[in-house]
């Protein structure tokens, strides 16, 4: 397994094809842009070298009995499914945000070992086969892979095909013989600049006349024809300042666009090429580890606001104790979701692949739980902060070591510590609540929506009639 | 294993120490203010015969190899706690309501069970040795067991021995050489009806000059010297007039005050006598998985809830689809409970006696959303019904049947079926909303203050204070 | 205005035409299912006497500026309409619940005082006189008057014409020189018991299909071809004990089936007769005020749910303070109810009768706040008030009085205060969250989902989309 | 009544002594940090000129008998607060968030117009003239005026003389023969960057050993001694770049520092000098009216993220009705805080000086709806506009207008309306949920653990018991 710095080293190899601002960033690994969220996920590499963390972070691949990274693993049984929700609160934990780079291939990886299994089986292809090649590789390689779902979708009231323009969902273009070329895009992609591979799936279930849209493939991330641009989140400028008002130096986050412009993919990287049929259920084997996990992930930062309220409240001069009650709401906020994600984990059922897919119904009620609960953990956040941390109210760092005023400013900050410390608490909670940590927890995964039709898919309300009918001896069909 | 009529005759040849009203029960299985929860035990030893709930009824004991009903076994794994919340969901399920009569009972010899083990090995007692013999004379009588932990407590400002009434807590009043004398009372106990024995434990954490409060034993429910007086519940006058209006035969809640006259315990039968620094483990023991499986109670009668609410919507000539996301919302309070008890399950340690400890703090989390979500269900539940269904608001079943009008209110009760049958799902919506069916599950196994209490105790702040700390840097003491 | 003695000779006048439990009541005032609800309305013309409420409960007439009761006034300033929601509260904290025997029928009368107004100046009748003359007559009177809106509906997918028997909703089946004969019923209406009077509206907007349903008129209780059944409600048989198992004696809610076989109605108390294009306005009239003034209910009994839960908390050996977080709550939720009913008092606007008409849009999002808060408010009472009240769980007066074992019940139940009054206090707590005296807050005056129609129909979203464009200047039209 | 360009014209007269960024601010009026919120204040003035808004933003003078602008009028009763609330609503729809320029001012300057007149009254001082005639030339040149209450406080668990440095709260230095030096800060001022001077008055209420802190005036912005920082806030960078990244050109919000060092107040500008008895009543006064008016505020606010939410549904291809429920949810969410503001005008009361004081219950409990409310109405902003909204999720102005790939982000941003504007609409669902306009309404005019302390002070829990006792006729005094 890499060291962390060899994992900068991978990043550094690559051609550069991010941009952001206009610009090209050049070498991921240092650009303020990008090098918070490679920081991140260097930090898995290291953490997974400590025995501390090594139950959690690693494990032996059903492919070769090597120790890997459990990014890279197949998730085979509960305790697996456990230990990744485990992961993802322990990466919060670790680096305040999301590692994108490695998560979202991961779960990518094992929905398309249960889909290839399954054409393979009834279809006679060999994607399954090309796809544990390719995991072999991987792991030997010791890489970070990113995964990509969502379409633009343009017009959502329209299917792909029936979209004025093509290319508003990924598609193929053409089929050669050694591969296949694609032509679309894949935006709001997280990790991207963290990653040395994607892995792309569709992201929906497609009918026939939408084939060449059930498409899934992996690429180097610097793959020829591919152009990449990072979005926005919310006081990136900042980023670029490299001082203490973006208070985390080890860990970001990033989401892009990814262009694709007639993208040749050869044969043995490809997974899935015009079998609709099978779209829908490789989202669905997607859908039920991601939601489950997700639990963890804002659980994970949920500890971290738990502890920057805790370390405000004590700067400001108060006790914790004063805000008991809150802070046991966000405990019990942030126990949930990981505890729901245990929950799918333990009642999921196996693949006839091997693969693990923990349980629709809760998964799909955790994804509800992670767009609602961590909001109300960040209000109590800023509620106990005072108004300094709600919107991250004092001045800039440039202001308070200002020659003329600063000092003035580092005097009125203090307060049961020092003015600058008090500032840099101040900012983490903006960075957590308002600023560039948050992460798109909402719809990352997909929507609370679209949680609740899986909701509602996965419960069959004539029985739970039947019992109620059954109780009260009721006989007439109403 | 009984027959449900062996289970009844069993009752029957029971001494009557039950009140009610003023009146003794001379026979809890025909009594109208008994028989329902008797019929709602007796369930259990149908389903319990029936393959498809097999697995989830019975288990191995662990001490003779055979199959015994789960409600008299050691909780000894993850699966095994697991299957209790599941077996709670069911029970729920078919009798509507709480089974206390063998659940309180199973969590309390099982929490004795890890006490007992401890004290031996501490102190050199035969208290574990004393249950495992009781406990398998139970297996093979294959009884139902209460369990009693609440005391009237007095003036809860003072402990036991400073009450000015030495007996507002159970207490030892004398030891003899062939066993104890007790006097005192438990109160709000569940289930004692349908009971043929019960399990005594101490309520709380006790000190030295409290040691005669620490007291644990079992025995039979019609033991000489205890008097028996049932609590009274919503609506419960209807129980005695045998109608619909009271619309479920199968399942009943009775709660009664236990009154010990000075009753004698054989040795035999005692489990603590005085070990007061284990009286709070025992306690510790009893709330987790207590806490944890009530999840499965409050979902089970949530799910008759939501067939109740689709029932009622359709009687009133609505689809149940117009109240899809309050559906949507009705199951996701119930999985929650659910799921957080079998996540608490999973996350649990196993104890040196073999006992399965589930999380405490995942169990206390469940707690508070046991003592909230479920009022939220039934506010959905009368939210669907309609004004009919809010407060039961329709005639009687003896208007309904007058021979002047009763012809009238049947015509304008009917809507999409007939109008008694509307009324009948009415009343069973006021039954499980605001009527006899409504179980304790707000102060049941403890009070959502109590486990705030705990969810405080087992979460360390400071953790959380120095993850944040190391992820921005901090390097001052605040 | 008449003593509180004369009006309950005013009703021990009346024609015996009211069953419960399949029984004629003879005398509504002192027969148990009634008598309870005639002393809360008594209370009204006692309190009238008193300085300290006058203000609130009488104002002067407007037709002989002499002062009446408000109930029997109409509403004609902002003033009147808050004085009307202070009054509700008022009443809700002397009698601990619903006085709909004046409350719903003054709802009507000013209603019907709008919409007459309408249909004389339109069309010529004289709808508004007769009303005016039965008012002066009425107010000389001093009569009670229920409210009652509600058909039984029977199949909610077909409207009144369409159902298979036209008597699913209250009709007119023919018309004479001196008046109309109807035919149905009138279903779960409020205060029937104490009224003189019932004064019938439409439920609803009809078409010209349905005319013959719109039909408003005031009738004695007691008129010839009416048969009343009184509706159950949680823990009724209790009312007939008479002992402090029900602890309120001095007021009670009950609610009516209303039979009409072929009732005859003479011209001068009709005020509307056909005219389906008055129907949904009269309603419109009636939404305003109902759901602005019930915020005022259930502040009302909020206010005695804060006292009852500080009670049992002193009673148990508790400070209140342990409770302060939770208290506030409730005062937030008392508060919010009763603020917004303020608000949409005095955001109204006259009607050209006269009549203050209250803001649609606040009176409607007030009905959803009643909906729902008081729930949470009754939720926090039983969480303080511990398991005792929950479901009032101990046991009955019968028992607590027993010769035999109720002096160990009124020990074991003392704390900080005698058995017998810790045992009152608890039976209060049941009564108010889950026993007779919880009103119908939920569908009283409509659904929380008819509530939100309003509120759309009374947004527009059109005006929200234009502020956003304008302030972030988008010329498109999206 | 000035236009919009002398407003300006005023501002650019000041002496600069504005920073951000460690740089002096030349210009507010034009300075890419600054000029937003200028532009804000500047539309009252427009606004106030049109017969549209006329009623709502003027009013007559009661010193003058002149029309003036609402926020330099003295609130003379309920008609006067209840147009205040609107005011606020009206100034948040028309230019996104705070005018904290002129509000917390025209709040100060009523709250201290009551405690000049108490003290005047009571110790014979001549503070209301001063006041009165300072007010009255303010009228005339139609002055901004911002409010100032925050002192750093520092030690929270000691009072301001207790502070190891005096200065942590702003205080009087020296008395002399024409006014009074000052030291000290004021901080998290909001609008100061669009306000000719600022209204100083005390945090809270002090005890004599802190007279020195009792302390009111008024002064130009750009005072000899006083040097202004502004803080920064979410996303702030993006406001020096000028394009739609940042969507609003016609609203900004700012907070500053106000650092004073020895500043000269004249004689003839204080209105508090150590009269410490007053300060608490001072605050009182400044509480309710704020606390009622902010509900305007953010209901102003949320209407435009309904706006917004409706626009990014239809920009995506679906249609607002869709997500109606949510709406309707955001809906009551507006319509609550804007009602709780009527309420607390309506059930004011007069002080003798001619102010009207809301009402203190109801205007705090509304500040508790206002810390929590807006936080739901933003997820679900968030929650309808999909991913891109959430986070903002969408490359750069910068990028989107890229010579090289620009077109593709601009094509793969279509859906229902160009990618531009698709682009501009979710930038302002950023704004307002995540970014550099939301206005700090948790804290604005003090906590919400604040306000329930004074819902305590203002709830008589001992007139609840009585109720209470009264109903159950319940004699022992518990």
């Amino acid at each position: 397994m890499k060291t962390s710095k060899e994992y900068k080293e991978s990043l550094k190899k690559m051609r550069p094809n991010i941009y952001k601002f206009g610009e090209l960033i050049k070498d991921v690994t240092v650009h303020p842009a990008t090098k918070r969220t490679v920081n991140g996920h260097a930090q898995i590499f290291d953490a997974a070298q400590k025995d501390v963390y090594k139950d959690i972070l690693t494990t032996k691949s059903n492919l070769t009995g090597k120790q890997v990274v459990r990014y890279l693993s197949i998730l085979s049984s509960a305790e697996d499914m456990i230990n990744n929700v485990k992961m993802k609160r322990l990466m919060f934990n670790l680096t305040g945000t999301c590692t994108g780079g490695r998560c979202a291939g991961f779960n990518a990886l094992n929905a398309m070992w249960a889909a290839t299994f399954d054409m393979d089986k009834d279809l006679g292809t060999d994607y399954h086969k090309r796809l544990k090649a390719w995991l072999k590789d991987a792991q030997e390689r010791d890489i970070t892979i990113a995964g990509a779902l969502t379409d633009p979708k343009g017009d959502r009231s329209k299917s792909p095909s029936q979209q004025e323009d093509p290319d508003m969902n990924l598609h193929i273009v053409k089929e050669k013989e050694d591969g296949i070329i694609v032509r679309g895009a894949k935006v709001m992609i997280c990790g991207i600049a963290a990653a040395n591979e994607i892995f792309i799936m569709p992201g929906t279930g497609y009918k026939e006349e939408d084939k060449d849209y059930a498409v899934s493939f992996v690429i180097p991330r610097d793959i020829e024809g591919l152009t990449i641009v990072e979005a926005r989140h919310p006081s990136d400028l900042r980023e670029l300042e490299n001082d203490f008002d973006i208070p985390v130096e080890i860990g970001g986050i990033t989401q892009a666009y990814l262009l694709f412009e007639d993208v040749f993919i050869p044969k043995e990287r490809v997974f899935m090429n015009g079998e609709f049929k099978y779209s829908l259920k490789a989202v669905m084997n997607f859908i039920a580890p991601y939601r489950a996990a997700i639990g963890g992930c804002v659980a994970g930062q949920g500890d971290l606001m738990i502890g920057a309220a805790a370390l405000i409240a004590r700067a400001n001069g108060l006790s914790e104790k004063v805000f008991r009650e809150k802070i046991t709401q966000m405990i019990i906020n942030n126990e949930t979701t990981f505890g729901m994600g245990i929950a799918a984990s333990v009642l999921g059922r196996k693949h006839s692949s091997g693969v693990w897919i923990p349980n629709q119904l809760i998964s799909n009620v955790n994804k509800v739980h992670v767009g609602t609960l961590p909001y109300e953990t960040k209000r109590i956040t800023q509620d106990i902060a005072g108004g300094i941390g709600e919107t991250g109210c004092l001045p800039s760092c440039k202001d308070i070591n200002n020659s003329e005023y600063g000092d003035l400013l580092k005097k009125y900050l203090s307060a049961n510590c020092t003015g600058e410390d008090r500032a840099k608490i101040s900012r983490f909670i903006e960075w957590l609540t308002i600023g560039a940590g948050v992460p798109g927890c909402m719809h990352g995964g997909g929507s609370p929506d679209g949680a609740k039709l899986m909701i509602n898919a996965k419960s069959d309300i004539d029985h739970f009639i039947e019992l109620a009918k059954r109780l009260i001896n009721l006989k007439e069909d109403v």
